[in-house]
């Protein structure tokens, strides 16, 4: 699996308590999870293009989900970043050598690989249910006081309120 | 996922129909699934290592189950070829950053670890539950009596006796 899976859902987990309109900026989500900006930001863009979390440029600009927590299964981030191709690819074993069964004699999937999918459905099924909104008090520790006070006070300096998206002019 | 998984597990489904005493050398096993003889005996040697095949050595030698298909799932060739690390690995980004929880804070597993580890023992658990000799029947194709006589063939054409193992002389 890629790392990225790990950096993707702690970010899009610290962006979950936020309200509408709030986002934190790329820098603050790579200097809070103390990674480098240029790694933070790959994910953020798969994110983006997954539809996942939307961002508004600017100054105050930043990143912020695009759908609420609850609406945002482990699943989805995981293919955001790690794409969504089975991790076991049949190649048609069984359509070589000199046994080789006949293409037309394979239409249903090669026994193997119906295993290895149903297996890959369960993992996938199991991660669909886990919403961002399921783990968000555990990420954090074990929540002592004086953390959770460093962690408000982090917000505080950091959430940006996003730029309102404005209405398109009307055709002159 | 190792591309190496499909021939093991395709070697394996081979093996299984085999008597015992009875097995199918190297160059027969590459032979049959047409996959360069370098290649299939760096799955041979896996199973080998995880006590999943054995083998014997000589002109009548060749590659065997180590026990019965029943008792063999598609988890232990998978992890025979695939080692056994978790796909999702937790660095620990909690403790990172500005606002790191205390090493001393995080005795249980961080949410988004445990919620993966849940979907791949579930994953695991699938596959624990096949075995070799559930998937038999439908590895190869749908089964036309023709393809099945050519299997025959190849399999008269093929298996080797192994040799029984000697019992070890007593030191004198």
């Amino acid at each position: 699996m890629n790392k990225g899976v790990e950096w993707a859902v702690h970010a899009c987990a610290l962006l979950a308590p936020l309200g509408a309109g709030r986002g934190l900026s790329l820098a603050a989500l790579a200097d809070y999870h103390g990674v480098p900006l240029p790694y933070m930001a790959k994910q953020m863009q798969l994110l983006s293009k997954a539809g996942i979390v939307r961002t508004s440029r600017g100054h105050t600009g930043g990143y912020a989900l695009a759908r609420p927590p609850q609406e945002i299964s482990l699943w989805d981030i995981k293919q955001a970043v790690d794409g969504s191709a089975p991790a076991f690819r049949c190649t048609e074993i069984r359509q070589k050598g000199p046994c080789a069964v006949p293409r037309a004699d394979c239409r249903a999937p090669c026994a193997i690989a119906a295993a290895f999918s149903r297996a890959e459905n369960a993992y996938r099924d199991l991660l669909r249910a886990i919403r961002l909104s399921d783990i968000l008090s555990d990420v954090t520790g074990e929540g002592n006081a004086q953390h959770m006070l460093g962690m408000l006070r982090w917000y505080e300096a950091n959430v940006t309120v996003l730029p309102e998206k404005k209405p398109k002019a009307p055709a002159s």
